[in-house]
């Protein structure tokens, strides 16, 4: 496959260049100007940037079934009043159509690859394959200390990833998915985390999301979160813990110092009114930060670009000083952190990486003039703007069409209910 | 006209109605079920949002051509080293073509109505005038104590106004703008208090924007920037009155008590550092506020729908509290609150009101399912979902495509420059 005349984003110093990109299999394997190669498919990428597809580093796809369900409300009321007596409803045919308008969304706003926890998550897998995006997976345990209900949640886990074994799909990961330190007891933490060495595998949680969480485990282990992780043995470079808003500076320098990753959630976190990361503090000591865009219940979108431009803006207006964070620095959350956080060879454009592509078509009001591409990226640019996206050298949208999952039939499966 | 079977957003109290839509000459004149009138254009709403279409409260639409110049620097010298010098080039042509794509860009979000504040303002009418949308018109006086200045600045206004009126276009309004009380003297402020009551004109201006501004103020005048509005006589209910991010509390109490408006604008305000209103207080005290994109060089869009949820986001964690600010509310600023402040029959869908509506597609992956429109409306929705926008009871754009604006030749136009 041959993307023609683009003006790539190429390397890790963001350098623009026109140029021609070749995919082969589901790598980009050259980059330069006139390329002739015996191309099946050519893509005119004239009027175009090419860069990097997004990692959307949090979510729950099928949670935008939920979408607007529950307005103006604080986490602890809209998760145990709303959004928990509602996912008890959901059965996997929910879970299945869910997940599929959710990377719908995700595909349009440039995602090529996400990390997911929730249930009925073999349903989330089969929308994975059908629309084409890369998944790293898990089944979100919660066992609230209860013995019985941990042996379930394990016993779920085990079965999931024989299921995502079993498809033995590029695409398919498996990950491990403890839903927080104040749901799950430390005999949980600790089974993971033996896993996850057994396994070799990721660990995705929620950590320090609202000052109460951390209250209540302070008052349950007279510790940190982040401190609770380390005594589980979850504190490495496995990690993966998204929000990450109350941290102290010991638990700061703890995560930095062994290579665990943030994910920053600004949309969830300022719809939730659950609080401020401090982003510079967490990036000066050296801690990996991933974008994520959380769930669509306390989003209300799973569009990369637009969480881009919130992180950046949020950070601007808090600190009072617009020079506080770099346009590259989030491009780099939403992108390179992410593949860091997943140990994939994605995240640039540049020879030898995985090919998960977002082209973005410049001939749009609200990207013109291009002063500035990177700019216009973060600030500017949002889902619609991205015309075609391929993942692991595949073509998933093209021109704005989806290749692979017939969205028409999803979206009016949901415009029939109106 | 006749929109047949839409969910329309029904009057002041925001009821949801599936009805049909009448429209005659440039007013709404009936809302019902199965209306058969005997319309000349008949269009299917049954998938669509029928909402008052925006008004943009504050912006400089030629400004879009400075988008993405200057990044990550405070207000003062993002102004001084950047955007004024790069203005000064700035001829009547490329003014023009900047608010033409400015417009579009408007448009395309359910803009239509803006209050825009420049310089050769005439091009900025011939645009609005071509695009079909509803400009409130003012050309940005600055004097900067200057006498020889402020001769030129009354001469352009004049000149401006005798240019309005020539016109004779119910989309085309005059509207006085100083540009703001650190850059425009008493004499200037007096004057345009006196000619506001003589020509009976609105008047918008910029106020405390940033700290660093009403410091300036009050070592000048040894009072507050509302005070010194007083004081010239501008405090009443002609003023529109952009950001109020450091207004102290008499200050509010002033611009509620005097009926006058603060035009909200979020992004701006986040991008540049300058700070975050108060928005809960100046609600509490009866201030109407507006909301506004700014000029795109500070935004970088144009987009009112991503405007409303970024100032509700924005309330909701800076007070920790996401009851802070309803959806309502926010939604009211951008359509209501601005029409109120214009003084203009529109703002909401109602029998008897302007015919200046947007409808908006609900088949997007992003709006779907419709748990709550509104919600959808304020956190989901971003431009490019509007499908139609008719201003004055004139389609300005029908199912995405621009009915007045040749769109690919302005998009061409800049598009050519790569």
């Amino acid at each position: 496959m041959l993307l023609k005349n683009g003006l790539i984003l190429y390397g890790e110093s963001y350098e623009w260049v026109r140029a021609d990109l070749l995919i082969e299999g589901n790598k980009i394997v050259k980059i330069g100007r006139n390329l002739h190669a015996d191309s099946d498919i050519v893509i005119d990428c004239s009027h175009s940037l090419i860069v990097p597809g997004f990692i959307n580093s949090h979510t729950h796809s099928p949670m935008v079934l939920l979408r607007g369900l529950a307005e103006d409300v604080p986490l602890m009321e809209w998760l145990e009043k709303y959004i928990w007596p509602n996912e008890r409803k959901l059965g996997k045919k929910e879970v299945y159509w869910g997940a599929l308008l959710g990377l719908i969304e995700m595909a349009r706003a440039g995602t090529t690859t996400f990390i997911d926890m929730y249930f009925h998550m073999e349903e989330v897998a089969k929308a994975t394959l059908e629309v084409g995006l890369r998944g790293f997976l898990g089944y979100g345990m919660i066992d609230l200390d209860d013995e019985r209900k941990r042996r379930i949640e394990i016993r779920e886990t085990e079965k999931f990833r024989k299921f995502i074994i079993q498809q033995n799909s590029e695409l398919l990961n498996f990950i491990l998915a403890p839903h927080a330190p104040y749901t799950c007891s430390m005999e949980c933490l600790k089974w993971v985390a033996t896993k996850s060495r057994e396994w070799n595998a990721l660990v995705t949680i929620h950590l320090s999301e609202t000052k109460s969480e951390v209250a209540l485990i302070k008052e349950k282990y007279g510790k940190t979160p982040t401190e609770v992780l380390d005594d589980a043995g979850l504190l490495n470079e496995k990690l993966i813990a998204a929000h990450g808003i109350w941290l102290d500076d010991k638990e700061i320098y703890l995560l930095g110092k062994n290579g665990s990753t943030i994910v920053h959630c600004p949309a969830s976190n300022m719809k939730l009114g659950s609080g401020i990361i401090n982003l510079r503090k967490l990036l000066d000591n050296g801690v990996n930060v991933g974008l994520g865009t959380d769930g669509a219940a306390s989003n209300n979108t799973l569009d990369m670009l637009q969480e881009m431009r919130l992180a950046s803006l949020l950070q601007k207006v808090v600190n009072l000083d617009p020079s506080i964070i770099k346009s590259s620095e989030i491009f780099r959350m939403a992108t390179l952190n992410g593949a860091k956080a997943l140990k994939l060879n994605a995240g640039i454009i540049k020879e030898g990486y995985l090919a998960d592509i977002a082209v973005i078509n410049l001939k749009r009001p609200n990207l013109l003039p291009m002063n500035n591409p990177l700019s216009s990226l973060v600030f500017s640019a949002k889902g619609g703007d991205v015309e075609t996206l391929i993942v692991n050298g595949s073509i998933v949208m093209l021109d704005g069409e989806f290749q692979t999952v017939d969205e028409d039939k999803v979206l009016d499966k949901f415009l029939g209910v109106l």
